[in-house]
């Protein structure tokens, strides 16, 4: 049971509240978010939800018996909508383009890449400086100063940064620099991680563990939202399957899978989904079709010379012509979406 | 080594040329199909192509690395286009669109289903008479007596039939009946299966094994061709992964990987793919975009009152919407196509 | 719901069981094998089992609610026993090991196994005459001619034959030459030829599908049953996953899960399941201790010589050495047995 | 490539072996452990070997083409063997036993446990203080007041602890108090935990991730090593796949593969493995069989009443009967592996 209470309750009606729970044996974990104040009450015992529905500084309260909760589109019916500041939202209604290259490699090439996102009206990039490899002996990105320089060339042309975060003690030093958070596919369930993410105040995008299910990664966005914070977007970026033809296998059923049970924008990412380059573009629009709310792939001046994944990465020809069909196509899905 | 022989080789130049493949010690088999003579030709030895290439007799020939041969698009470059008969061709340029319950019931239900295919625009009609079933207690289909009344309804209304052959002895029984004889997942690596279908001179849709990788698909493909038949679709039809919160995990990476493999046209089935209705539309319209050269889709009057598969059948007005979108989806991936 | 008939049952008596099982709504299945009658009823309604404890003409009653029902044991608590005649038996208390090579290939190769096998005291050979093969240009086997000739030494030295059937068509002409028909990975379910192996009075093997679950390969399994034949034996073989490091995974939790599930006897192939020599030895013995009935595995004078999968081919000094430890394994499983 | 340099090299001697390394442009990585001092040198030219191999300075020299370097059975072809301290040692030529439950609940339970451990001839005792979990919403551990009591108990019964760390922050609390650190399999690719671990004196038990692959496992373990531990042992727990009659798929093909690539001892937890109480016995006993070092399971008092992971928890008389066989089935194995 999800309880949102009033936002000025009075401490008196917020304890008997609790009592009443109590009453009824249910376990209770406060939430309290940037937006809102909730109690998450679970339990096993039948009883009648009207005996709540009417208490005094009760705002909202429904069941939701999914093993996740807040991220529940039976909670929240509406879809949300993350807001990066300076007219750029994510969410419902406008596709999310989000570009770069793997790894950030020096100023002139975040450089080149910020003319060429500007040029064709992408207006947030990706790019790693602190980077998850198998290898104990390759490259493991630029760091934070890699990320200073990355913020400063961005913040002059109005760029929005996505950056994967690898640990705890990396949020702190990252948060001036970051406009949104990357949870990547080996930390989708490191759950300390998650937990100090809740904590901020900026949004974090969750990619689906290497052979996550559905549900976990919901239940991993739960962590993030019961932790505090709701500005989460969720991401399929391939999945481990016995295939080899291509790197991962990108599941797009996920994606209406997850616009059904979650309110949260749903990202897809070709690039690793597919691993290569000929690839992209027909999953990309696949993705949309299938009703992603945003596209993030990466994109590199000359990929044969990326510092990490080139085989994955698109040239800004490729790119140009990526990004103009992504336009076409969402502008397509949403006008036969009105017809129904 | 695929090497095609001129139509009316004299006798005398086909006994060199194969003499002269046995002396690089290259193992033979000789191939005819409705269209052509092949020798296709494997060995480990090294040895000047050229040597072959100004052969009296030869009409084309080329080195392909490939498990499969013949269906590789390195031999093939141009897609291969089937023809239905009446006009009803399948490949390159245009969507198949093939709708039909999981099976056939009875009279009522054919007319009924053949009346909204007809009103939309729909060709082609599936529908099962002989049905796999996992369990031997449950129903196994009309057989041979439903195929006649199937047939005569649809010869009828100008309507095509794909249907599934599941051994042997049904092809000769259900051959005056059947212009699509489709093989299904469990029966992708029947090769005694796939080995008569090669004696036949109708079309042949090959479904993925159900845990089969893109390559055997295509040696699949390669038994039906070698047999003799060169008309053949791939279906993608959803794997097995550890995911569970859809039926399978339809596989549209397959989908622009198989266009790049082969020549031959690759259908989706979003219905098996993704098995819960209401993800149909979304994945087939994702399969459009990421390249298939058509869709085959579960759809009964009422999918509730169907005798298998009612949770992944589309109801007509679905059916309906579904074949709209398809079509406008399928113009604005051939337009982008163009202009590229 | 599964009813065991008295053998010689009136007419009359079997016609009142069968209306009262109308009478609830249930659907019936008459299955009769070479030891006995059965009614197999399936439906939803509710009913008083006492009602048909009583009836006369019923030797056993039970409800069982999995997919598989005759081969459930539930159904029959007691393991299964298969007598392949001159005293050599399959099914608890001794340990069944068959052994031979992946191909049959000529009259001096299962002269030299055979040969092997008697020193060893395996008293069952395997060898393939129609081989399925993903390829069509590749070795499909020596046929029937091969199967003569391999029956011929074989049974001249007192030795049993298990060997691969692929097509319905080809059970006839095998039947006199073969001791246990195989079902083949890629046959699992092909229902048409387990329905007609269920008409004949001799063992069928069914190995589990590439990715095949325990229940499907239960419910292969009740289709012979069903069809008359109670002489089954099932097979792990190594199921597919992610993991390439090995050519399949040897799914040993099969073994238990199978061992509490039927009361069918469980054969273990680690020759296939894991794919390289060097580890067939640890997986066989893991099997044994996991609670297999019986090992199959491939073994060739010159593994490196064989016409197919000699990389998972013992030599005979292995073999040999496999077989000791294979038995003392097994008796010390038996012996850890009866103290508990 | 791997160097091991002389214990007391001269700086002069370093500094020119350094420098023909970077003159055939490899890139070097310094490793510095409890034991020795390391150069790892990774490149694509081709260069003699024999060049480096008659440096002053330099140990030992090999090289090693894996993506894993020191943890490779191709460097140190000696088991590594684990020394916890008071005579307790796990690798080669013993099999350790771990057992104890999932969640330290309490002081009488801990208490319990030693005893019914003691008894048993079990000195490694498992438990988490620290448990990660799919669900915000759920039990996460009694932390780190949690530990110390265990440390008391166990400490006074000469049990040793092993027992999981979820983060980097965790480590300096715990480490007086823990004598083999985990990492679960949520966490095999936390680099930063790893790289955190490689900078102790303890040994870390690394479990398989949730869908690793063993070559990526081994690549976690080398970031331990390269990080300056060697003391490193590894866990086979289950993979995912899609079979759903078990929790996991406990993949014993993992033990011959590992026990051929790696020098470090091979731990397999059946508990999570197959996740179900009845299979725990028979997949432990295979474990043996297949070559493992060492088995790690859940056991309480009473697994009905257990915080976590009851269903898959033996109660003391199950745990008493596996300790012995577990024993047998060991001194079986060894006594099989003398005589060849």
């Amino acid at each position: 049971m999800i309880i949102q209470l009033e936002k000025d309750i009075p401490s008196e009606q917020k304890k008997s509240i609790i009592q009443q729970i109590k009453d009824i044996q249910y376990k209770i974990t406060e939430v309290h978010t940037q937006y809102a104040d909730y109690l998450i009450a679970i339990g096993k015992n039948d009883f009648d939800i009207r005996r709540f529905g009417n208490l005094p500084g009760i705002k909202d309260i429904h069941i939701v018996s999914d093993t996740f909760k807040l991220v529940s589109r039976k909670w929240k019916v509406k879809p949300t909508t993350i807001d990066l500041g300076d007219g750029i939202t994510i969410g419902e209604g406008q596709l999310a383009i989000m570009a770069g290259p793997c790894s950030i490699e020096s100023e002139a090439q975040v450089n080149s890449i910020v003319t060429h996102l500007k040029e064709n009206g992408v207006r947030i990039m990706r790019g790693g400086v602190f980077k998850p490899r198998s290898s104990p002996y390759t490259f493991r990105g630029m760091g934070i100063e890699g990320l200073e320089m990355f913020y400063k060339i961005c913040q002059e042309n109005g760029i929005k940064i996505i950056t994967e975060v690898m640990q705890v003690s990396q949020i702190e030093p990252m948060y001036p620099y970051v406009d949104v958070f990357q949870v990547g596919a080996r930390n989708t369930q490191n759950f300390n991680l998650l937990d100090e993410l809740g904590k901020i105040d900026k949004p974090v995008m969750i990619k689906r563990g290497i052979s996550g299910t559905i549900d976990e990664l919901l239940q991993s966005a739960e962590y993030v939202f019961s932790g505090g914070n709701e500005k989460i977007l969720l991401c399929e970026r391939g999945i481990r399957t016995y295939e080899t033809a291509s790197r991962n296998t990108l599941d797009l059923n996920a994606v209406p899978l997850l616009k059904e049970k979650t309110h949260l924008p749903v990202i897809v990412d070709p690039s690793h989904g597919i691993g290569l380059r000929a690839y992209i573009e027909p999953m990309a629009l696949a993705a949309v079709m299938a009703g992603a709310d945003g596209i993030i792939y990466e994109a590199h001046e000359k990929p044969e010379e990326a510092a990490s994944d080139g085989q994955q990465t698109l040239n800004f020809a490729e790119s140009r012509a990526l990004v103009k069909k992504l336009n076409r196509t969402f502008a397509l899905k949403q006008e036969m979406k009105m017809e129904v």
